[in-house]
């Protein structure tokens, strides 16, 4: 049975598709004086984004301040001196331009610009207090570049405390962007490992939020159709990043898993992810997706058949033709093959340093920092079946 | 090629499934003191509604003042006693239920209580003014006992001007309920062929908003599972009222076609239809749009056919195994078998009194009032085709 009791709430305007940067010209925008948060990379800069986006900040009168030291895993420290500018130069919103790092930091500046005390105490989870931030948000603007996260259609934000080796995802219903812009014409430049990186990033986003016990008929109408555009459009861009149609439609497969965040959940594979991201803070969190996906879907393939065979289908196979012992794992094998297709077909953990020895300590902390969705997997692990999945996945 | 560059803005929080009326206690209501907009019949106060609203305001301090006047066809007078009302009465937010009459006339009035002058100063398109309603309006919250206009999930009103024989469609993103209730238990009393009628009203905004030439990917998505739902599930609730999943599959279809609403189109189905209500409050909605469908979407299905093939799809017809000059029209087919269904295959114009000799008379009101859905139809219709449809439909 379906669950037929649920809550949909995403409050966020989106402007989508090519061109729409140009288009945020015609919006109100949510404040004076703007804190713009971008990475420490150069791409913002390179591109032009940076200089489009002040010139039209300009061109409507609004003062901004620019804060551009977020890390690809960004960490509680930029957050916190991010914030402090946001307070001292006193923006009245914040804007996220770049990929999910900078657009998540943007909303935990956000929050901590109008809280007090450190970002932690208010992380649910792991070593953080939960304290409730009663004070709200200032207004997020999220400009993605990228496609992979969906932060611009969610509340979440995922920070590392890099004291703790702790990487968190938070949100509330302050933390949805009022506006974002997903513009694809952006999102040309990414290179081919990473829109590979991020595209599963966004499938695993639809997977999981339609394998998860509290998924919905809602839900599921975003990750299914996210899984299929995916499907069919990562491998074009892999091999082309100029094909725009491509790029568009993987872009609104990355928002429509964003939907999928906002009304269902991410399962414990994300928990087992952050482990190693929070300790390798090279890996990029779509490699780690990767590594652990066929070890952790063939597991719960056999535990909920059904919806794995819905998935198989999305992406285009013809499940009634296999045997039906065969069928709840056609997704895995689909899933291979994309990933064969899209050039990460072979990544390892030992790549990055990642030992075989650690394998229950990384266990041991993505149960305790992001034990949350265990609950919502559609079956529950016990601690050894979570290092028995992430021991086949170290393989 | 599909519209790749579009808006997405659904700002509405929705509690929906059984029993979500009962959770409207845990959420924060957005003022101090309702105005609570009805209909003047007797059923909010008959089957309790009223109360359990009444008891759970009580519970959380709110103070509450009942307007209960509106008509099934609500008019613009209610509108402006109910903007009165709201104003002296100092309430600081509007709550409409019932069915879409209830709560578009809270939404009308919501926009009314901070405005001076008329509402037909605000309406554009007919006798409209056209007048910007820079105040906003006051937070809605909408409580749906039917299946059918999808209001809860969309910023339109529908308001009847009695004094001019105008019916039409406004909203604007401050007329979005801030808080939407959709708890299928309410709508267990509705009868037989009011479910019918509600329940076909959703079915053509999904399949309108599907042909609409400004469908985006999004709104398809909703429109496709929008009809897949009311062909599966609306005959199960005219048979038994009681069936309480059927009747959650209903209402859920029901939020989707506002969704596609929100996100894509209505189209000049609905402005023919309003110019037969409006000339005839007494013709239910449903029933008028009912006695158009034929021969509007026989016309239509000839224009856009690979729409309708998927219509088709939608509604679980193998169209595959049709003869390929026949599949475009597989929709009409399946859409007049699904009327028969829910007992509704044989409905009238002349049953509600409406004559043939009026029809250019009603084709003029449509294109007069409601000119801007021609702009989205897939194909610009004649003064004469819109004759011709309107003709046929008669028959």
């Amino acid at each position: 049975m379906e669950n037929l009791v649920f809550n949909y709430f995403i409050p966020t305007k989106i402007l989508f598709g090519p061109g729409s940067l140009n288009r945020l010209k015609d919006e109100n925008l949510p404040g004076k004086k703007a804190l713009i948060v971008i990475s420490a990379g150069t791409s913002m800069k390179k591109y032009g984004y940076l200089d489009r986006l002040t010139a039209i900040l300009k061109e409507k009168g609004i003062e901004y301040v620019v804060f551009d030291k977020i890390l690809p895993n960004p960490i509680k420290k930029h957050v916190m001196e991010g914030a402090k500018i946001a307070k001292e130069e006193k923006c009245d919103f914040v804007i996220g331009l770049g990929g999910g790092s900078s657009i998540d930091s943007a909303k935990s500046i956000a929050l901590m610009a109008k809280h007090d005390g450190d970002y932690w105490d208010y992380i649910v989870g792991g070593t953080g207090k939960g304290k409730v931030p009663v004070n709200g948000a200032l207004p997020i603007v999220a400009i993605t570049t990228t496609a992979g996260t969906g932060t611009e259609a969610d509340p979440w934000t995922v920070i590392t405390n890099e004291e703790t080796n702790e990487k968190i995802g938070y949100g509330n219903q302050n933390t949805f962007p009022t506006l974002s812009v997903v513009d694809p014409e952006l999102m040309l430049s990414v290179p081919p490992h990473l829109t590979a990186y991020q595209g599963f990033d966004a499938f695993f986003h639809a997977v999981e939020g339609y394998i998860a016990k509290i998924a919905t008929p809602v839900s599921d109408m975003f990750a299914l159709k996210s899984v299929e555009l995916i499907a069919k459009y990562l491998p074009l861009c892999v091999k082309d990043g100029t094909n725009i149609e491509a790029r568009t439609y993987v872009a609104l497969a990355n928002t429509l898993a964003g939907f999928v965040e906002s009304t269902s959940s991410c399962t414990s594979e994300h928990s087992m992810e952050h482990a190693l991201s929070a300790f390798y803070p090279d890996l990029p969190h779509g490699a780690g997706l990767i590594m652990l996906s066929e070890a952790y879907h063939t597991f719960f393939a056999s535990k909920v058949p059904q919806r794995y065979i819905q998935l198989a289908r999305a992406m285009g196979v013809d499940v009634d033709s296999l045997p039906e012992d065969e069928r709840p794992f056609a997704f895995v094998k689909a899933m291979k093959k994309l990933q064969e297709e899209c050039g990460v077909g072979n990544l390892k953990m030992s790549d990055y340093g990642i030992k075989e020895d650690e394998i229950e300590k990384l266990a041991d902390n993505a149960i305790k920092t992001m034990g949350g969705l265990f609950e919502v997997d559609p079956y529950k692990l016990s601690f050894e079946e979570t290092v028995g999945i992430m021991r086949n996945a170290y393989k």
